[in-house]
């Protein structure tokens, strides 16, 4: 019997498509599947959506909003429309938590930048309220700073978060990007109900690669289960995905994948 | 007329000796070379000493000591007993800084590592305080948590520097390690007098090597007058050394990569 919170983030099973992740989930028996808007885009929104309620699986998240930081400001633009647009197919989706990657340095201004996250953010929340959809600023471990996410602190995220309602905006608890911080157990706890989603994956010694060398749980150096117990003391009830960037993995069998990501779950995560 | 502040640290030129890298720094006007501890053994201690003394420069720092954390308490007391031996070589070399890269995780425990970590340094604390030796904290970028030091900010290292007296134990501002922090501005405030060495290199987008692919000022995206105004701000009026660890800065003339770094010293950095 499969835990109830366990979901698949579909970037775990990056080469196979929406159908055929959803089809190995309900295989094997999984409640969940977290989503991503290239591969949903490439399937079909629309079709997405059918292939999922068809399958009885629920939508724990879709991957991802933010890239909020640009060097002008009709990009700065384009990129709020994005985020609108990823709003409206998370509802299609049926699932109400968007991540937020925030973006990396834009014109090579980190503060601006910062701010633009903060501006971004704040201009999409109407929208995300009126239709029932929660952002999750994810923060990003320190090493995709310049890259990915200028916000790579949970404490950061929170500063932010905390601008805005907390049915609304709130974080997401990354093992992989945060499990060095040694603040992380009292921030988990000041995010309490502001954790709208939890992920799990492992962090690699040596790291084989900076984007695709993360691990699965147990193969790398992170306590999941004192994570697991952090969140849910801070009280998430939600479910609880596995999001895994490795290249080696993604070259394996997708309902191999699958069945390891179970076996290491109920061993060491819950 | 190159800036008394300036310092090579000889990881910069980390393909020749001691004897070649002071030659190089002295013929390019330098007034310091920074020192570590693998080079200077090959070339002999008390060699090296000769030849930093004979050149007319002054050694700003020795790298360096820590890897306190240990999964037994033999190795435990032999990683003290090293750190012991790093302030005599101080010593006899003419510097009172001895970096701590701290050390990463030992037996799979990040909590007892840290605590490592602050015992270790209360243990070698009396020592450096009689031979006047101080020992400067090096929090190193998150992403060497598992494998180098479990120090990963400068508010933690600050939180480890002050149980002890501020005229022994300080702290490394690396703008590497440090540039992504949202706090960093306000820590370096903190830091004050704590401060005992400053090092800086750039921080490459896309990062091309994790251990290796550090740039010269000027190459990424770190904002270096920002941190220079800071720690002197501070109250920081000692050398500032250049680290830099990159295969292919490695791979060129030494003599041509120091005046590369002279250059974008006084471009970029002061």
């Amino acid at each position: 019997m499969v835990d109830g919170r366990l979901s698949l983030n579909q970037k775990t099973t990056d080469r196979i498509g929406v159908a055929e992740a959803v089809s190995v989930c309900a295989d094997a028996g999984l409640g969940w599947i977290g989503l991503w808007r290239d591969p949903v885009a490439t399937f079909g929104l629309r079709e997405s959506a059918d292939a999922v309620m068809a399958s009885g699986l629920r939508v724990s998240s879709l991957c991802r909003g933010g890239f909020f930081p640009a060097d002008n400001e009709e990009q700065f633009e384009a990129n709020i429309a994005d985020n609108l647009e990823a709003l409206q197919e998370a509802v299609t989706l049926g699932t109400d938590v968007v991540v937020l990657v925030c973006g990396g340095i834009a014109g090579g201004d980190l503060d601006r930048s910062r701010r633009q996250v903060v501006e971004g953010l704040a201009r999409i929340v109407p929208r995300a309220s009126e239709l029932g959809v929660r952002l999750a600023i994810e923060p990003l471990h320190p090493v995709f700073a310049a890259d990915r996410s200028v916000v790579v602190t949970m404490a950061q995220a929170l500063d932010i978060a905390e601008e805005h309602p907390p049915e609304v905006v709130g974080v997401v608890v990354d093992t992989f990007h945060l499990w060095w911080d040694p603040e992380i157990w009292a921030q988990i706890r000041r995010a309490g109900s502001r954790i709208f989603s939890y992920q799990v994956c492992d962090y690699l010694d040596p790291l084989p690669d900076i984007l695709l060398g993360r691990g699965m749980m147990g193969d790398g150096v992170i306590e999941f289960r004192r994570f697991t117990e952090a969140v849910v003391a801070a009280g998430y009830e939600g479910p609880i995905e596995v999001e895994i960037f490795n290249d080696e993995i993604w070259g394996r069998d997708a309902s191999e994948v699958v069945a390891e990501m179970i076996e290491r779950f109920d061993r060491l995560v819950i």
